[in-house]
């Protein structure tokens, strides 16, 4: 696969130490026998190595001592029958450790990263002849994300609550690159850093990860220079064989929101060309009729959603990464007029798939409704203000619309509804969906939520669920940017 | 408990560097995905610790690699379904390990100790992107045994293949201890030890480790200077809690054995006050009409077997030791007449178990009759040679005689036929008994092995026995010592 060696080079010296800090949890110091089990509780959620002193009691140490570790980001994780899961998401991501032990006393350290708020120590068998005492678990637990660099908006008790949250999340998630969660898939995603970068700016500050992240993507490339959906730097830089039409566009919003937050010009056009590759790349995909050919576009994300329909959705991302492009085209100076006159036709064809009748677009041959269209069609800025005003009304009114499965999607909801002046419902909407998952005592937001079926699964299990998952930790965001009066 | 600091600094003295050999097992370096296995054999029975390099192919490895890893003394360990086991010996023993690998390529380190012939790893789980191809495992093995001093005396083949055998054995078991087994204990008992001894003095001739092992047990001791079973050497030296009769008697033996294969005095003499101190300790341990009263003597091994009535191997074994002691106190020039008073009493009483109508010995309130009865009073030299060689033509017409579990209880059998001049019939029991092990494919000697039902467990499971276990090895000192013409 193609490789940009200037690139990869600046993605490495963009490479930070990862900030350290020790912490501790306590358990009640009784003596474990075979069968026994001790839960830790850090009383946060933490990404790191953990270690733990090994005590034993009763006579000599005759046989090793094997021990089971089952780390949890949420409580319930640690009740789930593992054995119990069959689903698609490989059963290699349950954070499930076995460890026999030799020589006692000692300190163990477990090699691997994990990501948890909880640790249960099970002794799967030991001897009769000794017990076993664990009084404490200490973890050494890293991030790239600095509190120091965080100020606060005055928030009511619930705001301030989900803030936290929120902030915790993108902390988690805050690593080497923006991870997508640092439970699974601990990698740098498209879609997910344009979220962290958003919410980065407001809160942690860390511009040179954001910066690495790019060159990151731009360093290792699909044929023709596309951009992967996700890139993965270990032991080399490697993009994945998939790319997402979206994802790929999302690069020029992050480029452009990255310019935004720090005036790099340096940076914005270095990756100029990864843009405009994008763009050359992907304006192929449409019909003669000027709207997307799905079959062109190949995958496109939106939501974690089977059932929704994606093509209005897609053209609208299309035309949101098109208006990012002309403003950086702008700011260096370049003709944009053929990119403007190739906007006015795409907004022009999202037109047909707005349905006077209902008053909201509909998308695909079937024309499906679906929150997703509405929200995309409007952060394009296709309609004016009032007009998409009227469809976030309206989409209300249509209980047989796809509904939203994801904080992702819920984030362009919250913009969408700010973006034409529906801020006091915008900020309901925060209070209700990220509340609710604030309500079930998780000290981070997940990958997947949906207030009516908190259960539910894409995945066939929730053993495998991120439940940090940095696509949801936009309200941090959201009360900087519009709610810090 | 009592430490003796001057003894453990002599043993921590005589602590060696392990030999250590590279050896490579080859697999077909087929792609393996969830569920694959494979299987390395090394050919031979190793002690060390392995790597191996995982390959993958496919896509990026986009999850960790879930593998397990099961280690096995014999081919049929691996079809052992682990989960069925519940015996009373720790499930903690079976060389089973689960391990997440969240790098490929990488050389994959266990950092755990192993004895091994097969190493079976299979894909607990991994995703549908990738495969691993595994072409190799390497072992880094170690042992305190050089073959480099081994001598090989004129043997037939089936003797050549029994020899080979018991010098594995006992190579894999010869390691900072003479450990009893290299999967289970790992560690230094007495009445292990002294076969080990014997068998290394024909072959191997490490006496250092034979005197590092006097050393350890002289060095930590229970209550009175009171020698316990076995010893452990890690994290610190500290004798087992637990003690047994005829073992504390044994290091007389295994001192006068030492003397006798070195001829170093000054060990003999420093060590001395210990063989003291058993027999003043464990001379109390008799009843008022001569015989060892097993209330007060406590645990005595003898087989593996509780059927089995001990007092009358456990009176021979006395005398047995009682024998060396006078040779130790002799060779030290110190008077030796009391102890040999005490010498005709013991046996007196000994006589006193022999049944004159059967021709042999009986032990116990029921008179049982028993193989180890006979074998302990012969190698006591309680009967003239002439008797004795009708006591073991005696015992096999009694079917109904307790008989021999062990190759350990065997190995004293074989050395009484010898004492009695029944050196052919002892070559051919060798040949039945270890040649039945030798037959079923196995490149050790076992620690329990039952001609008439090989599947036969005091633990439960095979799954937690020692198929490389020291107490096996003797055949490479009968070979030597015996049968080399």
């Amino acid at each position: 696969m193609p490789v940009n060696e200037r690139f990869l080079e600046k993605a490495e010296k963009l490479k930070r130490e990862l900030l350290h800090r020790s912490v501790t949890a306590e358990s009640d110091g009784r003596e474990l026998n075979s069968g026994d089990e001790v839960i830790f509780d850090f009383g946060n959620h933490y990404v790191g190595y953990v270690s733990c002193e090994l005590i034993p009691s009763g006579h000599h140490q005759d046989a090793p001592l094997y021990l089971q570790f089952q780390f949890a980001e949420i409580r319930e994780e640690l009740d789930s029958d593992y054995s119990d899961y069959n689903g698609w998401i490989s059963k290699s991501w349950i954070q499930d450790e076995r460890v026999h032990v030799d020589i006692l006393p000692t300190v163990l350290h477990l090699e691997r990263r994990y990501a948890f708020r909880y640790v249960k120590i099970r002794v799967l068998a030991a001897s009769d002849n000794y017990s076993v005492r664990i009084p404490r678990m200490t973890a050494d637990t890293i991030s790239s994300a600095d509190y120091g660099n965080v100020t606060y908006p005055a928030l009511s008790e619930t705001d301030r609550r989900i803030d936290e949250i929120a902030l915790r999340t993108l902390h988690s998630c805050m690593q080497d690159v923006f991870e997508d969660g640092p439970k699974r898939d601990r990698r740098l995603w498209l879609g997910d850093l344009r979220l962290e970068a958003l919410a980065n700016y407001e809160t942690f500050r860390n511009y040179d990860l954001v910066r690495r992240c790019l060159y990151l993507f731009a360093g290792s490339t699909l044929e023709h220079g596309r951009l992967a959906s996700n890139v993965f730097t270990a032991p080399e830089v490697e993009c994945d064989y998939q790319s997402m039409f979206d994802y790929a566009l999302f690069f020029i919003n992050v480029l452009w929101d990255y310019y935004q937050a720090t005036g790099d010009k340096e940076t914005l056009e270095d990756l100029e060309s990864v843009c405009l590759r994008q763009h050359e790349l992907l304006k192929e995909c449409f019909g003669s009729d000027g709207l997307l050919d799905m079959e062109k576009a190949g995958m496109v994300f939106v939501d974690w959603n089977f059932e929704l329909d994606k093509q209005a959705a897609g053209q609208a991302i299309y035309i949101y990464a098109l208006n990012d492009l002309i403003r950086i085209e702008k700011a260096l100076n370049r003709s944009v007029s053929e990119l403007k006159g190739e906007l006015a036709d795409r907004k022009q064809a999202a037109l047909k798939l707005f349905d006077r009748e209902s008053g909201l677009f509909v998308s695909g041959e079937k024309k499906q409704i679906s929150v997703a269209s509405q929200v995309w069609m409007i952060l394009a800025e296709v309609l004016p203000v009032e007009e998409g005003r009227d469809v976030i009304r309206k989409i209300n009114e249509h209980p047989e619309a796809v509904k939203l499965n994801s904080p992702y999607a819920y984030h362009h909801l919250v913009q969408a509804m700010i973006n034409v002046g529906l801020k006091d419902e915008a900020h309901d909407l925060i209070q209700e969906y990220w509340g609710g998952m604030a309500a079930r005592g998780s000290n981070t937001f997940w990958e997947i939520y949906n207030p009516e079926n908190p259960e539910e699964s894409p995945y066939g299990g929730l053993v495998v669920h991120s439940f940090c998952h940095a696509w949801s930790c936009t309200p941090a965001y959201f009360y900087r940017k519009y709610f810090n009066e």
